[in-house]
């Protein structure tokens, strides 16, 4: 165990190529640079001796070449010479008879005048970079000028990743129902060698303890550390900590974090080796959490410090206690406070890692966190991104994601980020100032008017703006072709049909909740009315998986999962935001996207389902 | 001109070798992930609509494996099955009789509970990441699981960089009078595949017109960007400008910024071209502030926002009007403020990029700064870092380069920022709060003791510790077997004699003028007096370049240079420091370092002309 902290040796690589590797002894000036005095002017190279005196009225002339000497600036002093006179303070005196120049001067030069010295930059055996310094192109430069042209740096630790699972394939590799893509192996991969170490993936290994024993006794002979993906848990077919056992010893089967608790640690023949979890989100923590400290101890590299922000968490977030829980979160900065909005909790959500803008950390000791209090978040990605973020929170439409394209493709420096809590959620988001922006289509019954009731009702302080993004259709989702021939809401109480639905505080649950009630249905006598998803494509999948027969949502979906639509209304969607917001720069390019970029307009055109005729468009104001 | 500006085309590439590139084209979902329906649990997959009715008093009984499969966690639910029942909550029945299993449960099963439904991480069609996106590990996880095995990315432009100059050589190359090392290309290269793009470094070319046109006329065919180094002013042997006239067209010849005067923009062949100034610090800056942006436009990633600080300037910085200038400060919190001590000014001074922590622009229309100023500055390096940096202002030792590095050995996380201004400026630093710790070697004439009576009357309000760490031999510095036979202060007067100074305000010109004053000897009788130099090393370096015959130094240093030493005197070196600084960790880890490395200690013996039996003794304290 205990050499396995120990920081690693170093090894000579060029100079040139050390960008990013890090420094495994202190680099020392071998020359002094510069490494002889020169002309820091354009001028003659005189000897100051032979000034003393020199004025208006008794100027000095000096013959060339062998009182003065004419030099560009950088070239050598020659020996002899010690000051420098400019050109401009010389007045050359032409001899043609004689065949010589001189200059005459006006001006005492002092020693050393104009010159660029040797060691001015640095002398030899002064510091260059201390030991434990991660080497950046400056560095490169001043090793170089120092006289090195090679350095010692710490040698990269070579990590080997072991993908295991009779389930796991390649990717590339056709899917078939209960094969999973290798997603795993790369991405961690990614990580390691972000690290600064570096990663070697090994081919899928199936569930058979002897395999596997076969590859890791293998890959520990030629790796500092072996990671063992999947398997780690202690079901029948998980044979990781077996393997470690039987080849070495386990150090630790199981951390109190969430996700993330089927971790292992061991040592084999004075390698490290890990069992690390093989839900994606739990292997990125994992090896956030366990394995990026050991690979910098062992570069010499500090851990990092995390930049943290304090924001305020816009719902309740419970937590079991008992375990640390890692929420992902997507945080903006809307007014003057940083606003975190948590994202999915699973272990094999990728995308709420792919989407997250920090990381919240409810204590093993903490039932969780209450709506509206502040946390400190640890950021995964530049505050600078996070301050040039839109904050989107509302009702779910599809061409969020194109707007999110547009933005980013003319305004790289521009993110949108979604989230999606209903039209309802999304009002309430803009009163209590949590989102710049909010997607709602709320129908009001009585006016029949789209929206403004709403606004009027939820946000009567503030100053806002409506803005038309499209009208959509919406409608029963079905599979293709209709084969249960779904055609009206009455349908939706047959005994075999299953329903999906959207969450409550939704514009679409609302309008499936209307047309329910137009015709005296109860919720209670649908199969499936109580299973709710949260976007429109999550209903869709629903559909096409099998998993329902039909859900309400917009035709666009349909479209895009090649499913089958029975209309039920054309509604319209809006943005509603303040006016402080309406006059931020980032807020100022999306609306330049919705109202000038044509491609966006036809892009939105071509998914289906929708009407632009008034894209841009201001629909109301307070 | 046009097309210049225009984001660059894609290529395909596998995934999983993506990390860092840009997306050229937004990566949506090609398949769902999860793929299939699958069991969030180890138990039995069952049919919902079988299990109403279950109760404690009414269990439901299923036949195995016409009702109930059992399945682990993670395996596809088979066909016509859907839902899950968790092993714990199921009572297995074996009938050994009729040779099978029945499984009892005692409530009823909800749709699709205990299932991981398709689509739940991402639904076919989705969005995954946007164009103009750098892929971090993640997402390579996330494109892999969305079925990707390619990803279109930005191409890397691929840009030239050709070292001209008849006096430029390879590192490696033994250096002679007038020779530079080549330290540009590679730190330039470096810079370049910093931001994204390619660089291929060429040989060295010789002042020579047709040559480097050769040169030139062939790299733009292969690389979308061509970067001539050097060559760019007027002189008569900068060809750089004619090169792009004669070949294409410059568009832009001289910016109003110091350093970096003479940059060229042009094209050629429709690839762009720059010549950038030879002087290194002119060479950074000019690549970072306007090849950076240009490679950024082309890869579609915005201008990054690079973190700003707001710091007090140490000392007053005067400027010339006219010219954008960049001075490179170092920066340390000291007190709840950030301190900007500005490092050297010259464009030849490689060192202060090395050691800048950030940039300070004086706007070309002011004149400067005055001390005590409140300044933006650019940070160069992490905030992080920068908290963690000792801030040591003062006299100057060869033993804080030693120290430096023992204190980055033993705690990688902290660094010691040294700015050399003498005792008494590191007193006053003190005092300001600008600095946590100071070095100092001042001799009180009356009392014979060192510091502490400079303390007592520069420090009254002070809480302080004073910790030795050296005592050390001053004396006269001078070549090796002491050609000129210096042996007295006396000699300092004769004619054959130049002398290099300190700046006043250092222990070291403090004791020079002691000994001039005990023996009447006036400064204006010794040539070279007014010369001064910054530090031990740089009169070491000026006598042993011959610029100067002696200077009063410390032992240490005629020994790094292989230079011989006249002592004068011995004298005690010690930090100053406030009790307050004395209790920030970092600055306990620094003492941890002198007070009890063993290495350190030797270290500092080794390099001789040190007595360190009082290292880390406090000698003082108020």
């Amino acid at each position: 165990m205990k050499g396995i902290l120990n920081v690693f040796h170093g090894e000579a690589i060029d100079v040139a190529a050390s960008l990013d590797r890090i420094t495994a002894e202190p680099v020392t000036a071998l020359l002094s640079s510069p490494f002889f005095h020169s002309s820091a002017m354009d001028g003659y190279a005189i000897r100051f001796d032979a000034t003393f005196g020199a004025s208006e009225t008794t100027p000095v002339r000096l013959r060339i070449p062998d009182d003065a000497l004419y030099l560009n600036t950088g070239e050598p002093i020659p020996d002899g010479f010690n000051a420098v006179i400019m050109i401009e303070d010389v007045n050359v005196i032409k001899d043609a008879a004689a065949g010589r120049e001189d200059i005459e001067i006006i001006k005492a030069a002092a020693p050393y005048q104009h010159i660029r010295v040797i060691g001015e930059d640095i002398v030899a055996t002064e510091l260059i970079l201390p030991e434990n310094h991660k080497i950046r192109a400056i560095d490169i430069g001043a090793a170089l000028a120092g006289g090195h042209t090679h350095i010692n740096v710490r040698k990269r630790p070579s990590v080997a990743v072991i993908p295991t699972g009779s389930e796991i394939v390649a990717p590339g590799v056709p899917l078939t129902k209960g094969r999973i893509i290798d997603s795993n192996s790369a991405m961690i991969a990614g990580l390691i060698n972000g690290y600064g170490s570096s990663a070697a993936c090994y081919p899928i290994v199936k569930d058979n303890l002897d395999e596997i024993k076969c590859v890791v006794s293998e890959a520990v002979k030629s790796h500092d550390l072996v990671l063992i993906i999947a398997g780690s848990s202690a079901g029948s077919r998980d044979y990781t900590s077996t393997v470690i056992r039987d080849l070495g010893q386990c150090i630790l089967h199981g951390v109190n974090i969430k996700p993330g608790r089927p971790l292992i640690l061991g040592m084999i023949d004075g390698s490290a080796v890990a069992g690390i979890p093989g839900y994606p989100v739990s292997a990125y923590i994992t090896v956030d959490l366990f394995i990026k400290p050991l690979i910098h101890k062992w570069l010499g590299l500090s851990s990092e410090q995390p930049e943290t922000i304090t924001a305020v968490i816009g719902r309740t977030i419970s937590s079991a206690i008992g375990q640390e829980e890692f929420i992902r979160v997507k945080v903006g900065k809307v007014g003057d406070r940083f606003v975190a909005t948590p994202l999915g909790r699973g272990a094999g959500i990728m995308m709420s890692l792919v989407r997250a803008d920090a990381m919240l950390t409810i204590p093993a000791m903490s039932e969780g966190v209450g709506a509206a209090s502040e946390v400190n978040v640890r950021l995964m990605r530049p505050k600078s991104d996070i301050l040039d973020t839109i904050v989107c929170i509302g009702s779910h439409d599809n061409t969020l994601d194109v707007l999110y394209n547009f933005l980013k493709r003319k305004y790289p420096r521009y993110s949108l980020s979604s989230a999606h809590v209903g039209s309802m959620g999304g009002i309430i988001a803009i009163k209590k100032h949590e989102a710049h922006i909010a997607g709602t289509h709320l129908l009001d019954e009585k006016t029949g008017l789209y929206n403004i009731p709403f606004i009027e009702k939820y946000l009567p302080d503030e100053r806002v703006m409506l803005v038309n993004l499209v009208y959509r259709q919406q409608g029963f989702i079905v599979r293709q072709g209709n084969p249960k021939n779904i055609t009206t809401i009455d349908d939706l109480q047959r005994a075999d049909i299953i329903f999906i639905n959207r969450q409550l505080g939704t514009g679409t649950r609302l309008l499936t909740d209307k047309c329910l009630r137009d015709l005296g249905i109860s919720g209670r006598t649908i199969k499936g009315y109580d299973t709710i998803e949260y976007t429109h494509m999550a209903v869709a999948s629903a559909v096409a998986s099998g998993r329902a027969d039909t859900g309400m949502g917009i035709l666009t979906a349909a479209i895009a999962l090649g499913l089958d639509f029975v209309p039920v209304a054309k509604e319209r969607y809006d943005f509603v935001l303040t006016r402080d917001s309406y006059a931020i720069p980032m807020v100022e390019a999306l609306f330049d996207i919705i109202r000038n970029d044509e491609e966006f307009r036809l892009t939105t055109l071509r998914m289906g389902g929708y009407d632009v005729s008034d894209m841009g468009k201001v629909m109301y104001s307070t």
